[in-house]
């Protein structure tokens, strides 16, 4: 069993806010992650699929084809986008780190041909990131 | 002579988008950058003093003042925030990297009490950045 | 489930060297780690935690508030300080990568609220690290 | 327990092309990666070794020898090397981020004489990597 | 005047060895670079250019237009490619890091229409990189 | 004209503290770098020397020797030491990254054989730099 990643970035805003509070209430929840106008990262995706190897052609799946599809599914509808406004997965979804690590895996799951995804990685800066394996 | 370094960080957002231009000639010229949403980054600024180390301390000047300087005067103002709407200082200002090193400089400029502010570097992600000397 | 994690930085200095052995027998231990000025590193420490989002704020808990337990409980006593001296929680504690893993562990174990603590991982330097997960 | 990780680096070049299949299908299984002269990267390796600190030491193993083995047995025969040509342990092996993670565990395995070897990861660039633990 | 950079990457492989001189000449010289099968590289290139920006754009020239000349003129060619055989434009040239930079400061000088072409920097590694400013 | 760079490493502590000033003035000045027991880093030095490259072997000098002559002349003396005590030629120095770049400046001066020493830089983080190019 093999662990291959291939990594992704795509910049984005957004603000973390949740309607059901008053603006004090996100604030106080939030910090300046709420401030109303957004904000925005440099994110960096990871996926992760495990599986064996083919024999002939020693891939578990060809990476450009994973970056392909990640690309295609999520960089292409997410980078410079307003994470709250502009991406039609995320309507009713808080874009945490770790709400957009699950999003991120509803998406791309059935997309895996070969291996099965493990993990995805969502990282907000290179101090703070997320990941959810599907558990 | 030592030019003397310190690097800052900070998450906003922006759009690149002049409102002389129509929609059109905004998505011609800045591409995705113009989504009117927005989208952010996580922005470096590295700022350089040269001067002549003092013959007791050994130091320009305290590194930890000059990072608090670019704290109060910069980073404070523009953490968090959407570029083109919630910074005094941008106001009439497009936030390309060009222009937020020009405008880092402005400010950052008088505050410097020992050597001489010799460049500020903007970085929007590692592989984009805009460098100002004051030329 | 998703493993939350925030790391941080801190400078300090240590020597590897037990007093049980000999001068001799330290160098052949630890080599130049054992020199007994000391040397210093970098360190990053990056802390995981586990736990479902909350429903309401997306989030399994505050990475702002575990930065700040984390700068409270453990930076603010390492930080520019000589691990082998200045720190009362790692009094008789040789200050390998491993054993900072696992005092950091029994320091912040009691203090993570929401979710539950997975991993603490610390670098020496980008090539040497360890990660402890409480097993 | 505690998992003890040690980075190297190498610079390679590789062909990612199977005899077996004929240059159209190697073109179309593995793209530009199929160039016949071949093209290169800087490799990372990590080595993670899981077990008990010693109670005397405070290590699980000297990282320096763990440095020194990976030397020895890895970089020494792969460093400038082109792996599909010059490296005795990867003949008939098509040298992949996967198989070069599992032709790795296979040489170190006997040689980790403290601690249980747990990981090697293997990153052609730092958007590709593919990891093994010997399951 | 602001000088703004544009990084790209590509990967590559080549051959320090010159057949002006013998084989074991070029060992002396080049050492483990000399390796007749070739090593490789995940090579960086750095392109600055130096202008005032634009009253209207806030721009030099679009960071994006500066990306798609550097991959149609340089990295289309030199990607997944052998440097001392696949490059009509490095034919002649030995490919260490100083020749790069020049050969592709001959080939990008006349392609940048708006501002001034200020500087070529070529990583081999992180460890290691030559910069060409025209001079 | 090739501004040509090779970057090496080294851990140290050092304490910011000068024997002229009183125990309060020294925290005052330098903060919690006047920790007396000391901190310590995982330096980088950047070496750059200027030159033209040879017709014949395309190089300025051979950046293995340059590594080498940095390892002999400066990592060999200030790896794993304590910068105010261990280290013969930072005698009556106080170890700031300013005059750590012009004490190196002082022994690599004599020994680049080809082409001119053009820079050097000390950086004790990611954040932190000071830049000597002997002016």
């Amino acid at each position: 069993m093999i662990y291959l990643t291939r990594k992704e970035h795509f910049c984005a805003s957004h603000v973390l806010s949740n309607p059901k509070f008053s603006e004090k209430e996100n604030f106080e929840i939030y910090g300046k992650c709420a401030n109303p106008h957004g904000h925005g990262h440099n994110y960096e995706i990871e996926v992760t699929v495990a599986g064996e190897p083919d024999k002939d052609t020693g891939m578990i799946l060809d990476l450009k084809k994973l970056s392909e599809i990640i690309e295609k599914e999520i960089i292409d509808k997410v980078d410079h986008k307003h994470l709250n406004i502009d991406v039609d997965f995320l309507k009713g979804i808080l874009p945490t780190a770790e709400n957009l690590a699950m999003a991120f895996w509803k998406i791309l799951k059935p997309k895996i041909e070969a291996g099965k995804l493990y993990s995805i990685k969502v990282s907000e800066t290179t101090n703070n990131f997320a990941e959810y394996r599907g558990e």
